[in-house]
């Protein structure tokens, strides 16, 4: 073996066959996971043991031998505690070195092997600045948003281009109208990407001009966000054609396109846009309280991490299933304390209509997008109007 | 408004604010969705209904216009069965057109907006020959992994290096002294990326280098295969590293780093390297039977659509929660035909021992990939020996 030095085995009690020649160092910095476990508490503290070997060594228990592997690099059960009949809570630390230097190796860490196994959510993070350092968050956040569409102390306005399968022209005819009554983020439908009836770089141009001669005029700063999720390359190119088209910013699916690839595109300094994050693909992560995600930390933490300056998902009431309960705690990740990293925007949407804009400002407060979409067509027979009137309702608080 | 041809205003008896000036040309070609859904028959058909819109104009049905759209694009429901309590099989048709010209956009027509839907999942593709000729699929396949490891006939046998936390020269030692004893494909640990302790090009030298010198001892072909999932730029770069390198093949974790990530990697041409697909971060889209995707679909079909050229999941008794009929189906799926792409290995692990090498090859036949990770280690005191040992079992019945 001419590049590797042939070490003397060194025999350990625990495992012969693990060679281990060389003394693991690490800072003892760590993080924290906060999970909810499910089954009875016996059962729940087996699975929290069960996530201490399974996110780092992968290892039988038995098999790790003893040293700083065993005593460090192995999670450690922080707290455990029973919150209900069949839910507990427990607090898993591990050093900062398991997450490598990126989200991809974070998110392993979080909910690698263990999204494979019943009854484990993760509900939270505490991250360490060592660790919160390396992420640049959102570009953005909400004083950016608010600076690039002049919208100083209200709620922003948001709607979609759609439905699938409408003429370029007539997309942009769309925007137009949009963007005359005062919408402030114009976002494409996250339908559409790519195709033979809605070629990207035709939609680009025609919505970004579109949307720049209504606000010549009136006077007012609507952004055009076509959606550019889309396979790695293609997704970073057509963020930079976007930015060069003068778009003022992007729609992306990071349950589609990964949540590191969307951070790539926040940090990519040749497109520099800020970004609406849509929640097509995630919901198998939130759809049962047993596992995957809480609402917070995949909406509103994770969200921040990977460089979204909205984000997107379906407010309760709605036709989808998210509660108030689980909405307001998106809201609250989208603002608490992160280590440098600006606070977003909560943007609700999923079927919301003209008369719920008062009531999700009295949920949210005016720290928010809103976003309706079809129920913008449904209000009046005046497509420019409904958008005024939505605009104004958005403004009378304030 | 420069660029766009204004158009005379078009009312619509359904809806007169959408503009709709040009007609929509498709080329009539469709593909159907399987979808499971629960609920009452009456709650299941209001699913199926409801995907037909959601995952296309997401659009409310009284607001969709006569004409193209509402004939062509929306879903179409193909057949409709309940197959037992609470169960219902539908299947719905798309035209090709919706998934525009990626792997990223039909997952998003498969399983986009409804994944925040409860009680819907997807079980199964059939995808025309002009949507499949847009996938090129495995480069290498069973075939191909067969000639590269020279296994004619048999299973192939597979081992990953770990605990995490080991210091380099103990991995690549590892990594030796599996070779020696003729492991076929030695991954990293899907936890190893970027560490302090292992970084990736310091461990993909030294563990290349420990194969290639066990294979000049042995005369066989064990392949190394690092694990380059990252952020997108940077999984691309690691895995022509690893090409220049000489090591193996590559592993790579879709659930991570999005599967048209995979893809990409899969189709690079300066990389050219076969892919070991591992389940991390997909766990929550199969953990209930409720929601997500079947799992032959997610780690058969689609792990081939997105270029896996051997689909790592856990196998049925082990410590996760795969039953044995789930497996086979992902053993099925990875090789049902699927336009010109290649078959795939089913590679079952997670609690692996050499005591049930046996049974998986009554279970899945030769074409198949065993994966024994902890376990190769407590087999007995001489690592190269146990190594050996599951080869035999692997080649005794060949």
């Amino acid at each position: 073996m001419s590049t590797i030095a042939r070490q003397a085995f060194q025999p350990d009690p625990n495992c012969a066959l693990i060679p281990q020649t060389v003394p693991l160092q690490l800072s003892g910095e760590r993080f924290r996971i906060i999970y909810r476990l499910g089954g009875t508490e016996e059962e729940a503290r087996a699975r929290a043991r069960d996530i201490c070997l399974e996110q780092t060594v992968e290892f039988p228990d038995e098999l790790v031998p003893t040293g700083p592997i065993r005593d460090h690099i192995i999670g450690r059960l922080e707290y455990f505690e029973t919150r209900g009949e069949g839910v507990h809570q427990a607090a898993i630390s591990f050093p900062v070195e398991t997450t490598g230097d990126d989200l991809s190796q974070l998110l392993n860490v979080v909910m690698g092997n263990i999204s494979l196994k019943p009854s484990i959510r993760a509900d939270n993070l505490e991250l360490p600045p060592s660790l919160l350092d390396r992420f640049r968050g959102p570009r953005f956040g909400r004083t950016g948003l608010r600076e690039l569409t002049g919208a100083a102390q209200r709620p922003l306005v948001s709607t979609a281009l759609k439905p699938m399968g409408l003429a370029q022209a007539d997309l942009a005819e769309l925007a137009y109208r949009f963007a005359l009554g005062g919408i402030d983020l114009i976002k494409d439908d996250h339908g559409l990407t790519n195709q033979t009836f809605s070629r990207f770089e035709e939609r680009l141009a025609r919505c970004t001009e579109a949307v720049a001669q209504a606000n010549r005029q009136t006077g007012m700063k609507s952004l055009y966000l076509p959606n550019v999720t889309a396979s790695p390359a293609e997704m970073i190119r057509r963020a930079r054609l976007a930015k060069q088209a003068g778009a003022g910013g992007l729609l992306v699916c990071p349950g589609i396109c990964g949540l590191d690839a969307m951070r790539a595109v926040a940090d990519d300094d040749a497109t520099s846009l800020p970004i609406m994050a849509h929640p097509a693909f995630q919901g198998s992560f939130v759809v049962r309280p047993e596992e995957g995600f809480s609402h917070g930390l995949l909406f509103g933490l994770i969200a921040r991490l990977a460089g979204a300056d909205a984000t997107i998902f379906p407010n309760f009431g709605g036709r989808f299933s998210f509660s108030r309960q689980q909405c307001r705690e998106i809201a609250a990740a989208a603002e608490a304390p992160l280590g440098s990293l600006r606070s977003i925007f909560p943007a609700p949407a999923g079927g919301l209509t003209l008369s719920r804009v008062c009531e999700v400002q009295q949920v949210y407060g005016r720290e928010l997008v809103i976003l309706v979409g079809g129920g913008l067509f449904k209000h009046g027979p005046d497509l420019i109007e409904n958008c005024r009137t939505f605009r104004k309702l958005a403004e009378q608080f304030y």
